[in-house]
């Protein structure tokens, strides 16, 4: 078993943050070196690093990397640039949540450390350290719960990438396989190729090939007859947002693959950080779904796969009723229908 | 309503066979004219004329183009001289059964005809102008059994291209579309992508299109979503093989649908022309499924869209149990559940 993956890594000394050109691959397999605070900033803007923990653990450890470039100064200008530099950190992307509390914890634990600059400085460092440790440790009890209900060996069917590279390094939904893997139990991955924007086929097949697993790839509409068709142990995907009653917003596509895992007895389960419950959402109909440019689906590739001016209609997401899942998987453990995720 | 495509039509003084280019959709439209023999068995082999009866329209033409060049000659001479070009085209393409019977059918005329080689000619033409002619009075039937089950205006789903370009010209699960537009009423169509080889964007978007009926574009993954989210009157598909109990064989992906069909209650009809019913079929799971090459999935115009080495499952067809089928419409009419398609 290869060591896991590590999408986004700080340096330990704080020079640099280590990072996959997620927007190279498959194709090609391209480390970046972000050595500034603008080189984090454009790699979270341009999708370089996308997946919100992976955000926020970039978005940690660039304001490290600020403390660190400044630790020589007085630790008084030291904190006003930092804020400084945190603030347009915060502002890479609007909407990742992630990636605004990552910097904000870092933040809070500069204002707690007193001392000169070398010392926030180290804080600092040690700060956005904890919080790809953190996630790790979130993916590994997700894993380990997941795995809990998964036979040995299993062969599990994925939707999209919830994988190592959208996080720091176990992903959420793929985080069982992983830790399967490790133990060296046997597992196997079908993952379905992801229309319009491929992330099974150029993400989930890539990191899961690159840890030793075997993966076979599928186009969306044939899901439905894998699972009539093979022995498939689980259906295993991530969430965007979980409501209160349990209906799960994820990657396009991820309803129809729920339909098909009922229809064929195969449990179907949801695999996310507690974080992505969202309490204030009664159920899935108050969940806004983003609309996306037709282009995406009228290009493959680049190559026009359409004629010119044929309507589209691009969802990123759909919701997949609570009814239809067998278990919700987070970190705090295995919720099960029925579902009240609002309740401590 | 402009007027409806014919994808392959013999010239009527049997000098040529005008058709449409399938490989060049939807980037260009080019029309082909084709002035010999060997012409017309290359573009059934080049697959610049798909879809068996659209095949079975050229074949026959091929045969009266054949009878036609020879028509100078004495009587004996030319019937020697069409029987190895008859033999040539029936094996054009070696599965295609409607290529077959339509090149047997044209040849069992000119068996009857007497008379000189321009009588001979004559009949050939008319032959094979009969057999289109037939085929759009297949549709035509179809197209009005399915049409009298919808609302108008009525929005339609469909998968992959059971459209103009496989027939003579109007299809047969788009058969009911073009007739609704020919009364004027109101018809709209939904056509997902279909991976791999994408007949619903490349084909089926262009000719509802070209057809001036609104048309739009989905991936395969979001025809749940979108049956979820919007008013859908029926969802349209054709079929590669009916098997006795209405399990039906059709392009993969439509199992799916019709999963996600039945979840929101829209019907789900299959339109096919009745000789799809193979009587000796018992049900779907005798029916053979051809997988095909895993490189349609992992490229797309040549560009790779997974790593190198990736395994995939590349299935032509699957079932859809009977189950799920709210009606199956041939140029007989409607057959509703339970289905027992083996009594006369």
């Amino acid at each position: 078993m290869p060591e896991a993956l590590r999408p986004v890594e700080l340096r330990p000394d704080g020079s640099a943050l280590r990072c996959i050109d997620q927007r190279a691959l498959p194709a090609q397999v391209v480390w970046c070196e972000l050595t500034s605070v603008d080189g984090v900033i454009e790699a979270i803007q341009t999708l370089t690093i996308r997946g919100a923990p992976a955000i926020g653990i970039a978005g940690a450890a660039a304001v490290a990397m600020a403390a660190t470039r400044d630790r020589a100064l007085d630790s008084l200008t030291l904190r006003r640039r930092l804020l400084a530099d945190a603030a347009r950190i915060a502002d890479a992307r609007p909407t990742a949540v992630n990636l605004r509390w990552a910097v904000a914890r870092v933040l809070a634990r500069v204002d707690r450390t007193q001392g000169d600059g070398e010392a926030i400085a180290a804080a600092a460092r040690d700060e956005a350290a904890a919080v790809l440790v953190e996630d790790l440790a979130m993916s590994r009890a997700i894993g380990a719960h997941a795995l809990a209900l998964l036979p040995d060996p299993a062969v599990v069917l994925t939707h999209c990438n919830a994988g190592a590279l959208a996080t720091g390094g176990l992903g959420t939904a793929l985080a069982p396989v992983y830790v399967a893997a490790q133990q060296g139990r046997g597992i196997r991955v079908v993952a379905t190729e992801t229309r319009p924007l491929l992330q099974g086929a150029r993400l989930t097949a890539w990191e899961v090939q690159q840890a030793g697993i075997d993966v076979t790839l599928i186009a969306d509409g044939m899901a439905a007859a894998y699972l009539a068709r093979h022995e498939v142990s689980a259906v295993l995907v991530g969430a965007d947002r979980i409501a209160r009653n349990g209906d799960v917003a994820n990657k396009i596509g991820t309803y129809a693959v729920a339909l098909a895992a009922q229809a064929t007895g195969v449990p179907f389960y949801v695999l996310a950080p507690w974080s992505t419950v969202d309490v204030d959402t009664p159920d899935g109909a108050q969940i806004p779904i983003e609309e996306r440019d037709g282009d995406e689906l009228r290009t493959l590739g680049g190559i026009a796969t359409t004629p010119p001016g044929v309507a589209v209609w691009n969802p990123a997401f759909d919701v997949t009723p609570a009814a239809l899942i067998t278990a919700i998987i987070t970190d705090r453990g295995v919720h099960r229908p029925p579902f009240d995720l609002g309740r401590p």
